[in-house]
């Protein structure tokens, strides 16, 4: 059986990511998913090991601080973050993960775990298309716009550290979510992952 | 327009490689094709240029010599080969090109255009399965049959020079000329194909 491996999709403001992620993970029913680590308190009925592993504040900057949480993020003032334990078990069991996070997350699991991570960056076709995207709503003011604009555009710039690139033209989420599939397909294909496959052949 | 690639692809025997192209070609109508050199003289009704670009003998080997040539075989005393300057101008034009070649074949390619070779290798799923194709037809002596595996096997172990590697599961030869389609749309995703795109956003 082969190792899975995690896919950490990135995608600017404008680029459509959530909906493409949506019928990505409809396409990869098999997927797996990782028990996520926090600092917040259980709620009634929540189970320890099945929602979330509930760990105290000190316990998580510790982890963080050794680079045992592939990524994380602070909600209401108590941390979330993915366990590397956690992912590196989903992906031994022969199950991808797909992780959503933004360009310096996805950069700080690439460096933690750089063989078994794959990074992919979603975009909108080109700037102005992404301007309409933004200016979409028509609820904010051209300041916020212009903000918001300026920063999608920042983070694009960050492609370069990326593995992958996908467009994501507009109302084609589907296709969009279909060529993430083809690079999940295709990098289980990698002589690198399919080394003791060929090794075989000759030990018999 | 993004530039095309050249996906070279190899299979010993046993692999069912022949099968498998035949459908990923079904899959991509819009695949390029690139007009072969060769030194036979041209039949009937042949066009130089159409069907083959006819060269000498001299001016071949000149070629060979020189890099010029991605990949060649000698048939009947006459060579045929893909010229680099052919590939060149199929893949400028926006278009992919599959080139089905041994080995050897394969790794020159890879040496001559680097950037613009995706090399994959198809196998029997495994030695026996192998085995159990080769002995199929149930023609040859088991001798021929033993050489066969053996050249087969020595082969596969050669897979490390490539790319990707993907299994030819028995009867699933759609399933698997899938998995091909899918590094062909996965290798345009890569960041240094889309690099012109991402960078055209900060140039605006």
């Amino acid at each position: 059986m082969n190792k899975g491996l995690i896919f950490v999709i990135s995608g600017p403001a404008g680029s459509g990511k959530g909906t493409v992620v949506a019928a990505l993970r409809e396409m990869l029913p098999d997927i797996g998913f990782s028990v996520s680590a926090t600092t917040r308190a259980p709620r009634p009925g929540e189970v320890d090991g099945v929602n979330y592993h509930y760990i105290s504040r000190e316990r998580f900057t510790e982890m963080l601080d050794g680079g045992e949480i592939l990524e994380h993020t602070e909600y209401c003032g108590n941390f979330y973050g993915t366990p590397k334990s956690e992912a590196v078990r989903v992906i031994e069991s022969g199950r991808d993960i797909i992780l959503e996070i933004e360009v310096e997350g996805a950069l700080q699991v690439k460096r933690l775990l750089p063989e078994d991570t794959v990074t992919v960056m979603l975009i909108a076709p080109d700037r102005a298309e992404l301007e309409r995207r933004l200016r979409g709503r028509g609820t904010e003011t051209d300041d916020v716009i212009k903000t918001r604009l300026q920063r999608a555009v920042t983070e694009v710039g960050l492609a370069e550290n990326y593995d992958y690139v996908v467009i994501n033209e507009t109302g084609k989420a589907e296709e969009c979510a279909a060529k993430l599939l083809s690079i999940v397909k295709a990098e289980h294909s990698k002589y690198s992952r399919m080394k003791s496959t060929v090794e075989a052949y000759s030990a018999e």
